[in-house]
């Protein structure tokens, strides 16, 4: 598609895009789309690669493929952490060539044997080579940002500088949960046969979470206000129920001291976020089986059990669940215009033992059936919105969050093409 | 290939085929050629899909890929058959998600739990939609015949009208073998490694059935009309004893009362189709090792057993044998432009029982065989016709049927593309 | 990409190679790049593709894909060796389907039965064929050389007449190791999953033969002309090391009287090539782990064992190492852009008998693991190139082969785009 300027074909689908209704298929599945994407959006926008656990000690690395770029995220010898482009200066190897392991204090290619010191500096590049010239390289820096614990990457030149603004006003609702204070108790990486669009539409409604038996034991199935006089008598039961549960969480959210109002910057900048925290049902304690905390050992030195969910969403790429016991972590990255990788890590406290504080099948059971029942969704999806007779049709009131997401998309999009 | 409009390339390229002569390499792997296969031939005609025998009670579904289009066909409560594109009016997913399946009254898209009637409209769409904009909607009907039992689909707006014809025409063929009173023996799913071009060719000509031992017990291995004067002495006897055969089948053919004279209408119409009743060797009465009947039960009210094979061909994605034991029917669906779908299925009487009446082993042994060798012709001759040393080659008279089909796909593309 | 003419992009990419410096990401996965190679370098040149030993009887042949062409060597009954195109004449089947076998004097395509003489003339084409049209028909002949028992390819109408230089410089320095007296010991297929350049360049240097230890024991770890002022202590050990051998290698090669002197013949013309006597480490016998000989029978009449390993180089697919006791031969097959085909040959006298004479399992030891090394280095280097952020970097004077291949890659390319 080299030959081809696709931004004059994809002005002219951002406004064939009607608001409030799905995506039409392109957007989905054309080349010239994707690239953009990845180009526009991926490339140029802050993405959650990681929480710091899953580095915790000194040379611990983990690499990524973000589109076309390989790049890795280490843990320095002096504690902090650092992202680097994973393309050797000399060839262009990739130089870590796991998906996490561990360096020493030279990083060394394993092709010609260049290293590098943990500043990417080139301190080595072999005999018989241009010292002096190899000597003035040094591997890309990748800009990175650490949110109370949680990685973000942009490899972009000059990334989107309100993160700084999501930081501050985010920070005080992780700060209860200590995320630097926790552990990967358990990671696995689901490949959904979709668009990533399809991805982060499915994460942002529950309009399908009839669809998710398990989840529903602890979620409210209903987002967003609710205007009372439209429920049935059934969903008008559960709704007194969550009033309770409502009362109940503020007491132990007003005890902990945890805050818990909305905000909602989904769209109209570069870094969207929302962040609320939500009422669970039953004990209101967990995303579990029976909604009692699976980990006994609370995060940080939080005591109460009942603080719901608090849930964090930011484009484009990733959604966070922060509970009293544990925290779930999302990411999403995309492979090719119909396959997309969700990683999905859970965190608990770092004292916490495996087996004594915790059971890993209890802590886990939820989330992994959920996330197979969406990669079903995401992928009938792609199936099915490939018909040439399939036409966008209109989101409910519930499908409030897919707006947004397709709101800073458009807006992304036409900015990164300058259109 | 968006950016480039194929009309001008496929012209030239229809130009340049050579009558009586193999197709050019393009028209087996050019991207723009199978898109153009897509839109004008898979597209724009009456494509067989299933027998009745496939969806028996109410409720039953089967679902299709038609290229880009996935859709179903349903035998609704008051037992008549319906086929719909398989989107959903919603967000798009793909509605019924098996292969084959039953459903209620009510047809649910499991993402959001929309449901629609059996006529397709809209009856359910959850809470907080906006109710009268999606009743408005209803799934989107395709068109369907009904050929003596036989389904024919077509996803265009208006299909071709001259099925009329054909069923006119094909009807009193196929009275005898009674295909609404069958049953599915078997059905065989085998992905060929070619272009569905090469699929169809193969099926049009029996100069390959050399390489059919097991074909061949049972077919005479040749077609159309022979001039006996060119027959060496091998061939001679077999021409001999084909006379004697032809004798005797005309006797029961009488006997019985079924046609048995050709009808030749492969091109010069959109619905482009040919039958004939082919006397068979031996005992003539099927396509078995032996010869005789693989099912005691014969079809419908048959008494004849050597009836030979009715053959039928239906442009674009077609054939069928009739015997007087059991029905086999060839479903062709492109999967991209080197890999092809071929459906078989065996139909027998449908008060049939196995063990009892018929031997399965007996009954699939030959066309499974046969199947797999076709595969194989196919898979080499899309290697070895992808050379740009490739020249095609002169058609031999046997391969009369191969020129039909590349007549009859030259008129349809030039038609669909208004060349 | 058919409706773009890839010349001005890739002059332009040419024009963007900095001599010296590894290639552009593009030269390694753009697609008109990848088309323009197949077109212009392995359609155009002389390609190894076997020895004579793969074929050692009448009617033997190996069948080969070069890019889209299909082709096959046959070992004829005369006992020469000829090489047709592997597309039948009618309908365009491949005729030879598997990787290698036997034909008896009439070859038959197994799709209609159309018979080729061993010349590739049409002497059979079934009834009902047009036989004076058939009969006017031959496979098309490939253009072949053979090297005193090495086989080339050239599908090109008119191949370089260079390789008529080529074979009368290198001739002597094969005759001792009497390639047509050996049989194949061993035989390898190993797809990288790289672009064949990244492969071939990867051959052309020992700067990465640190990841070889195996290799390492009988190698020594440089190549070319060494500075003694520039190396470090530990390399200086080596050199004299080095030194010591190459004394006592030349009385060898004198005593056998084999031709050692270099010649550099790398670019400058169509058909590169290189030959070098390289010096072996320890006992300097063969490329062994314990670099003493893993055949006790010679090749040929050799009766010196130190006959270190004489190297050949062969643009644009080929290498091949000659020793006392065995060859190999490696050829390089492209796959896709992405993906390469390496064929590893080990040859052995043709009298030597395995368990006897030699241990397979020595005799492949080294290079099984070399290939899987390099294999990794290739496949590392596709992933690390195709980052935006990659810039070729400086290569060393131990890569000075690497350049040559650009230049001679360089130079055909224009050539052959006639820029």
């Amino acid at each position: 598609m080299d030959d081809f300027n696709p931004r004059t074909y994809i002005a002219a689908l951002l406004d064939s895009r009607r608001p409030g209704y799905a995506l039409p298929s392109a957007f989905f599945r054309d080349e010239r789309v994707y690239a953009a994407d990845l180009e526009h959006i991926f490339a140029r926008h802050w993405l959650f690669v990681a929480s710091e656990a899953e580095i915790p000690e000194a040379g611990d690395y983990k690499a990524y493929q973000i589109g076309p770029y390989p790049i890795f995220i280490l843990r320095q010898d002096d504690g902090s952490v650092a992202a680097f482009h994973n393309t050797c200066r000399h060839r262009g190897s990739r130089i870590l060539q796991q998906e996490s392991g561990v360096v020493g204090s030279k990083i060394v290619c394993p092709y010609h044997r260049w290293g590098y010191d943990q500043s990417g500096n080139v301190v080595d590049c072999g005999p018989g080579n241009d010292v002096e010239l190899a000597r003035g390289l040094r591997l890309k820096p990748v800009h990175l940002r650490n949110l109370s614990g949680l990685l973000f990457v942009c490899v972009a030149e000059n990334p989107p500088a309100d993160f700084e603004d999501l930081s501050a006003r985010v920070t005080p609702y992780l700060a209860g949960h200590a995320v630097a204070r926790t552990k990967v108790a358990k990671q696995v990486d689901l490949i959904e046969r979709g668009n990533w669009k399809l991805t982060m539409e499915n994460n942002r409604e529950c309009f399908h979470c009839g669809g998710h038996p398990e989840l529903l034991n602890s979620l409210f199935h209903f987002l967003g206000d609710i205007d009372p006089a439209t429920l049935s008598e059934e969903e008008r039961r559960v709704y007194l129920r969550y009033e309770e549960s409502r009362r109940l969480a503020m007491e132990s959210w007003n005890r902990a001291g945890v805050p818990w109002q909305r905000i909602e910057a989904l769209h109209g900048r570069p870094t969207g976020f929302r962040t609320e925290r939500l009422v669970l049902e039953g004990a209101g304690e967990s995303m579990t089986v029976d909604t009692k905390v699976a980990c006994t050992k609370l995060l940080g030195s939080l005591t109460e059990r009942r603080l719901g969910s608090l849930h964090l969403h930011t484009q484009p790429n990733a959604w966070f669940h922060f509970l009293s016991d544990h925290i779930l972590t999302f990411a999403v990255f995309p492979i090719d215009s119909s396959h997309t990788l969700v990683r999905t890590t859970w965190l608990v406290n770092a004292d916490a033992e495996e087996g004594k504080d915790y059971d890993l099948e209890k802590l886990t059971q939820v989330w992994n059936a959920t996330n197979h029942q969406d990669a079903q969704f995401v992928a009938e999806t792609q199936l099915g919105t490939a018909s040439p007779e399939y036409v966008p049709g209109p989101l409910s009131s519930t499908e409030f969050l897919v707006d947004m997401f397709h709101r800073w998309y458009d807006e992304r999009m036409r900015a990164g093409l300058k259109i």
